[in-house]
């Protein structure tokens, strides 16, 4: 049997259900955990390096960066929020299933750079459910809401660079799938080959 | 949602389990159903047309091979046995998921021309286990044993030839992982784009 784990890049427009799937994904199954980001903004008080970030100056990002060690990054605020390569790699040699939850920029990147990681899109059913979600928040001023739609409506062209899309309607099952894709990569024959020449 | 179902190769050496695992696939998901094959045998008593087989002349046999209508065949004992591409491509537009059980030999044609299709190579645990099923039986001479196992031995090399490996050890295991397989093909995201382009 295959040991090794896989990346599992997660995407999704606003109000997909992207972070309820998230948690109860993690909640559903041990050997699942979220990704943790490397950031060069300074720590809050309660954080902790290697738990909520990885807290890195801007030039232990900026060499990562030019040595390949970062699957992907970008720029919010001033500072660089990035996944480096390493902390996945060891997550997945250690069988573990590491969640990327990342958006279309950032997911298109690390598939660029891990082929074998799993890609997901996940959609709601369908364009009404994202404003409804939005407008449930009960947060969001109706202009903040047309921006977002209009941003759903641009990282839904993404979907089909996406392995997998799933729909994210009932949790349970939605979760159900994403289990069944990640069960289903170990079953791939070149993950399985080396169990068949162990013992046959 | 893909409405369309698949084509399931499935493919093991003596003592796999194919045949119990098969069964109970059938018995736990109503729209996974079993290929019907034709050939060019008489039928018996109670078999019929499109039941047990599609019973064709040899005639009609050859004139399917001749226009690539046959996804795969072979002949026993001067008759040909095959599997219509026809009725399975009805079966899979239908969104019915259509197991064919075949040979190594029946399962690299199929998938050479339905690329498709999902093939599944099953296997037992482990070598010991062939040899222990084989024997469990009590109906295999020693000499008929020692054939099962050279036999068992050269399938197993077509084994990374399939998408997928299934260890066939405890049932209800295995029955989940292929229909776990099953699922996720219908989550691909070239399955899945027809639904985004309809509700978004």
């Amino acid at each position: 049997m295959n040991k090794k784990g896989s990346a599992v890049i997660i995407s999704g427009p606003s109000g997909s259900g992207k972070g309820t799937t998230v948690k109860a994904l993690l909640k559903a199954r041990g050997s699942v955990r979220l990704s943790v980001s490397a950031t060069t903004r300074q720590p809050r008080p309660g954080e902790e390096h290697g738990r909520e970030y990885f807290f890195l100056s801007k030039e232990e990002f900026e060499n990562k960066i030019k040595n390949g060690e970062m699957l992907e990054y970008a720029q919010y605020c001033d500072n660089l929020y990035g996944t480096p390569r390493d902390y996945i790699e060891r997550c997945v040699s250690g069988g573990e299933d590491v969640i990327l939850e990342i958006d279309v920029q950032g997911g298109m990147q690390v598939k660029n750079k891990m082929p074998d990681a799993i890609s997901i899109f996940l959609i709601p059913p369908d364009r009404a459910t994202i404003e409804k979600r939005l407008r449930g928040r009960g947060t969001e001023s109706e202009e903040v809401i047309a921006q977002r739609l209009k941003k759903a409506d641009e990282e839904l062209e993404y979907a089909d660079k996406y392995d997998y899309i799933v729909i994210c309607g009932e949790i349970d099952k939605c979760v159900a799938d994403i289990l069944g894709i990640i069960d289903s990569k170990k079953l791939e024959s070149a993950n399985m080959i080396d169990y068949v020449k162990e013992n046959f």
